[in-house]
């Protein structure tokens, strides 16, 4: 099995992206597919040593940067390295493709290349988020911002799939994402998907609120990919504000500073527990195959995660359950 | 000048309410009026002292409980001190309504008994967010789940009418919270809207991410109800989560434990100062008249601080700047 990598996606790319592919081959043994400008991947990997059999190259000429129109550049740069690394995944040449560019053209790259699992209208973004009662699947996270509800509704069956077939969560518990907790409670959208989802076979248990998000028994929570996104980075920016405040907190009077000192690792460890953008990417579920989309900002922690992430879930059995439950349903 | 603060109303009633309400008598040297079973609020008014001609009761039989039918509540139950406290205000006796009670029931309450401003079709619920780079205003943050687009272009004129009326900041900059900072973002709704603000007369910035939001020049930030409501929850979360995740990190070692004493001072006042249910409740904007509704948890801290405030609200002159923005507009 191997895991193919858009070397040139990303704000880091190229170095940082292959020196996180790098890991993964030495620490974790994976095979990957560096795709992207051959001599710029050459040069990079001459920094490192690592077993030769591990590393393939695919030259790929041309690369879709991080504002281009999605749709359109991944149609008219068929050499991009984002698309070549897309189609190699479709020849099972690759089990899983890695990136870390322009998330619409991956969106856009993986309908067009892989195609849509048969039942599903919306392929939606899966975050997993940590938190201290494990690990919960977002979805969707940003692709689609203006849904219907029955759109919502395979969102959750997609994050259902998910939870079980990659993160071994038996039978997971789904809610929606919403404003109460009452049937009557959410915009139109959204109390419609209630009902649907309370007739349907999923383990479905009701609303949850935003407050509850990091500190729920729930396993998979659903929303449209506005609500998603908004929430997720206001999430990330709460935190970073916490931390500048407190760096400027704990320089105020000696004491603070040496608790500071004493406290940082511990501050340290949980705020790396709660980043979900080190947790390794977000697979695009609803697609006939797997697709890991990074953090613009990721480094080379970040991309070692996805892949490791990527190969996980592409040996798991989780595109088999979601084309079986759409089969079924 | 005098508010009326329903006492009846929140997790803690009447108890903290009350104890709050005298604190801004005592502290603050403002006139209340309680508003609420008069029996009970004499046997706590037993508890303290307080100049006498600050402090008057009206007695209201009825309570409205915090999971009733809003607009059906506010309309059976005449003699509920939500009902009676905003009534109050109507009639001039007092300047601003406080509650921590039923949310949709004050949304009611203030829309049948003091109207819309004219020119509003929907009010909209502001908070005042802390942030390192001064106070925000979000708005709407729960009032409206569903909206159109020229609902949000006045959210921004009643966010921007707060923002330079309560708050004096002069010609406040003002966003919409979108997934990207391109006109083309964002679902229909929030791209309509953004051409009417842009057409608008108000000092438009344009769209910014929610990773922003704690640190953007930015002085109101405009979404609808859902979205809002789902952010601001989901902020409380993560510091919630963070801090019982802090608590557990600085215990595993003596190193850590001492440096959490130390620091913990730090630490606290900076969860103070992003706890925007501590700046004292968000009020109702669009209505002829001062509501400013109040977290159910409140305690007596956040009531006193929301007197404060409505007192502060009342004085200033955001009524008449409202009603002229949309008079001209």
């Amino acid at each position: 099995m191997k895991i193919a990598v858009d070397v040139m996606g990303g704000d880091y790319a190229p170095g940082e992206i292959i020196k996180g592919s790098i890991d993964a081959v030495v620490s974790d043994g994976i095979k990957v597919i560096l795709v992207g400008q051959e001599e710029l991947i050459q040069e990079e990997l001459k920094k490192y040593r690592y077993p030769a059999g591990h590393v393939s190259i695919i030259h790929a000429s041309e690369v879709i940067g991080m504002h281009e129109h999605p749709a359109k550049s991944v149609r008219r740069k068929k050499d991009a390295s984002l698309v070549v690394a897309t189609k190699i995944v479709k020849r099972g040449q690759a089990s899983a493709v890695v990136s870390a560019g322009n998330t619409g053209a991956q969106m856009a790259a993986a309908l067009f290349e892989l195609g849509r699992i048969p039942g599903i209208e919306r392929p939606g973004i899966a975050t997993v988020l940590p938190s201290p009662t494990g690990p919960k699947v977002l979805i969707d996270s940003g692709a689609n911002v203006d849904v219907k509800a029955q759109h919502l509704e395979q969102f959750a069956r997609l994050g259902s799939a998910y939870a079980e077939g990659v993160l071994g969560i038996e039978n997971p518990q789904v809610a929606l994402l919403n404003v109460g907790s009452e049937p009557s409670k959410g915009n139109e959208v959204v109390i419609e998907a209630y009902q649907l989802l309370k007739q349907g076979d999923l383990n479905f248990s009701g609303n949850i609120e935003g407050r509850e998000i990091f500190q729920t028994d729930v396993d998979v929570i659903v929303c449209d990919g506005f609500v998603g996104n908004i929430t997720l980075k206001a999430t990330e920016g709460i935190v970073a504000a916490l931390m500048t405040m407190m760096r400027a907190e704990l320089r105020k009077n000696p004491l603070r500073v040496l608790g500071g000192v004493l406290a940082k690792p511990g501050i340290k460890d949980i705020v790396k527990k709660l980043d979900y953008s080190e947790y390794g990417g977000a697979p695009l579920l609803g697609v006939e195959g797997v697709s890991i989309i990074c953090h613009g900002s990721s480094k080379a922690r970040a991309i070692r995660n996805a892949i490791r992430y990527a190969y996980q879930t592409a040996q798991s059995e989780m595109l088999d359950m979601i084309a079986r439950g759409f089969h079924e349903g």
